[in-house]
């Protein structure tokens, strides 16, 4: 890619209409340019003489005051989350572009009361796990997979754009550090859960992209939420309720996507459900169970098995590493049996299908809730029953897909996905 | 108000269809019951022996290094705005309810890396003027509308609830104790501005609403931007940019409405343009000018003189403070010379307006813009002109609006809009 020139005072029609697409275009060329120029997010021109992100230039800094490794299952403590002994911290400017990342002792963070992520929601993140493999290794999945993702969450929020292999190279280099300690090989199936995050420092209560900004990553505990008992419950979201919107920030793992919907999900669960299915538009297309991507699986009218999932082309969902992952398997594995694909499906064709007896499974996936089966919707009134499988633990192309993927990130599987973490003997 | 019970496990389809307004009603309406009920945002259940919000119990410890009141017209050093010496915090729990809230020395916040607010944007703000008066004394200005509107932001983003009069006389407590030193008395005509702000503090990454906040006022110094030579110029928002929408939370000020939105205005300043006029739905209606309110004067095709600004009613706009009292000027003290009308209207009607010579004038409205004429709006590669009256700096209503305005906040009129802060001698 050529990096592009910002028209600064364009006033064709045709450029108008896609003034955020251009921003955020403008922004991922700039990655290729030379001399980092990547850095400015205030003013979109590029800069010479701003520092790139570059992992090489990682210092240690370690802890003196190690913890103790909680007991297995043990993952919060007074209502707060553990974390290992270290993080990584990587300052930026917009003067002077990225400082030298920092491996340093866990600890808390000191913003102004005045800083932009305070006020503006200008933050981003990822979550993906790291898995003590059964045989000994560490490993992340697809990592690069998040790296990315990250790179186009913080353009989306105006925070800085990196090459997203150096991010990935610095949660490697954490793992290795705290990995044989807080994923011991004693615990071989357990993981950890890293979540990279980007916030905008800056001082200055203006309504503006930030001009400082902080990269960090944290390792931490997370309960494993992948086998509720009777499954994951479902209630459809209100109708004075939507999550993201076509022309909105649905696909990118910012804040704003988070905190706005926990209202109607703590309601939902305070009615005894798990999560929220949202739907989208007039017609109720189903797009993600709480934050998680959702797939049905179907027999259509003609009789063939279909796994149905919402389309990313419109921009209203995650692209989730999981979510890719389940469809390229099951294409790759079960091609002729199962029918994938990805189009807009709305909460009526669910509730016909249940009515005709051709609802054949479902589940949520995602980092945190990995292959969730469903067992409910419940929608306006309505209880959608969702088949569970012999076992009663999900269905057969649920926990088929749920065993694929664990072979992979738990090493009983050898595959390029399962990035292996190197750790001192 | 009565408290409304929350139906657990509802399965009526009416229930379903208004799952957050349900939400939002009842934590509201625990404002209302005894003992604190209103500060379990966890779920939803009113509890007993939480304390409540109490300025009475507000506790003084002053700096020890005062800094020096800036120059005029300087408002940052170093990007980073400059505050006063003081701020006040509360913190806030799930079990225990509000502290005692705090005056103590402006200075950073320390919060863990994976506290709420910094993953899942759950923040909200509130921003309003102190003012010193030609009078001598020092105002604010309706803060009783931005009390309300911080707990109705704060419910909307799962933080806690409490009764707005108190945050009012927090407010006016850390102005009496900042404002003769910062907003000296030979500065007449000046302005400071609060920043009342709740942040979820909880050190949890789970996805939920956060058991612990922190409720902060800061107070600052910020540019004067309602008079920008040659009035504001507008860029309409782009096709793939939607701010706010039906079923969002447009209406309160919460982080999420913020930092999505930076990347279209960083490209449309870069372009030349102040801020994006913000289009809704296929017809494209004017909602907000940036982060202030938009006014429209034209003649109606009758010949008569008629301000149309968006309504509240679908939620997608800020319910501002400026705005309200505009509406409310207009109609008490133009009544048969202005038509005052809140409706939805469309860029098409703007243009239709610009072409048949009906547009008299336009304006935003905010705290931070106060009243600001607007020059021009571009549209789809179409420049709309909009006459800046006879002196060139406003048209004849907006200058009039923004008199009547400023005299009430700077003691030239004497009006219940400005609560006088007392002051020691």
């Amino acid at each position: 890619m050529t990096p592009v020139a910002v028209p600064e005072t364009s006033h064709s029609g045709e450029q108008d209409l896609n003034l955020t697409a251009a921003a955020v275009e403008h922004r991922l060329a700039e990655n290729d340019a030379p001399n980092g120029a990547s850095n400015n997010a205030a003013n979109g021109v590029a800069q010479r003489n701003v520092k790139e992100l570059d992992a090489s230039k990682l210092t240690y800094t370690f802890t003196k005051e190690p913890r103790n490794v909680p007991p297995p299952g043990v993952h919060s403590i007074d209502d707060a989350t553990v974390s290992t002994d270290h993080m990584i911290t990587v300052k930026w400017t917009a003067k002077s572009g990225w400082s030298a990342p920092e491996l340093r002792p866990y600890g808390p963070l000191s913003l102004m009361p005045t800083a932009s992520v305070l006020h503006y929601a200008t933050e981003c993140f990822e979550g993906l796990k790291a898995y003590r493999g059964f045989d000994g290794k560490l490993r992340l999945f697809r990592p690069d997979c998040n790296a990315r993702r990250m790179v186009m969450s913080s353009v989306r929020i105006s925070l800085p754009s990196f090459p997203a292999e150096e991010l990935e190279k610095l949660m490697i280099a954490l793992m290795s550090v705290d990995g044989p300690k807080w994923l011991p090989r004693d615990r071989p199936g357990s993981f950890l859960y890293l979540r990279p995050t980007m916030i905008g420092t800056q001082s200055q209560l203006g309504v503006q992209a930030p001009s400082e900004a902080l990269l960090y990553i944290i390792v931490t505990f997370m309960p494993i939420m992948d086998s509720p008992p009777g499954g994951m419950k479902l209630h459809t979201s209100p109708n004075d309720m939507v999550r993201a919107w076509v022309g909105g920030f649905g696909y990118a793992k910012v804040g704003a996507n988070y905190g706005p919907s926990l209202l109607a999900t703590v309601e939902a669960r305070a009615r005894g459900f798990s999560q929220i299915l949202w739907l989208y538009g007039p017609d109720g297309e189903c797009t993600e169970a709480g934050a998680s991507n959702f797939f049905m699986v179907w027999k259509t009218k003609e009789g063939k098995t279909q796994l149905v999932t919402a389309p990313l082309d419109d921009r209203l969902i995650l692209d989730g590493v999981t979510r890719r992952s389940v469809l390229q398997l099951l294409r790759e594995r079960l091609a002729g049996e199962v029918d994938v694909v990805e189009r807009k499906y709305t909460i009526k064709e669910v509730m016909e299908a249940d009515s005709e007896g051709r609802v054949v499974e479902a589940f949520a996936a995602g980092t945190a809730f990995f292959i969730c089966p469903v067992s409910l919707i419940h929608h306006r009134g309505r209880d959608i029953q969702i088949p569970m499988g012999k076992s009663g633990d999900g269905g057969s192309i649920t926990l088929q897909v749920k065993t694929w993927i664990g072979d992979i990130m738990y090493g009983r599987a050898q595959h390029e996905w399962g990035v292996v973490v190197p750790e001192e003997q």
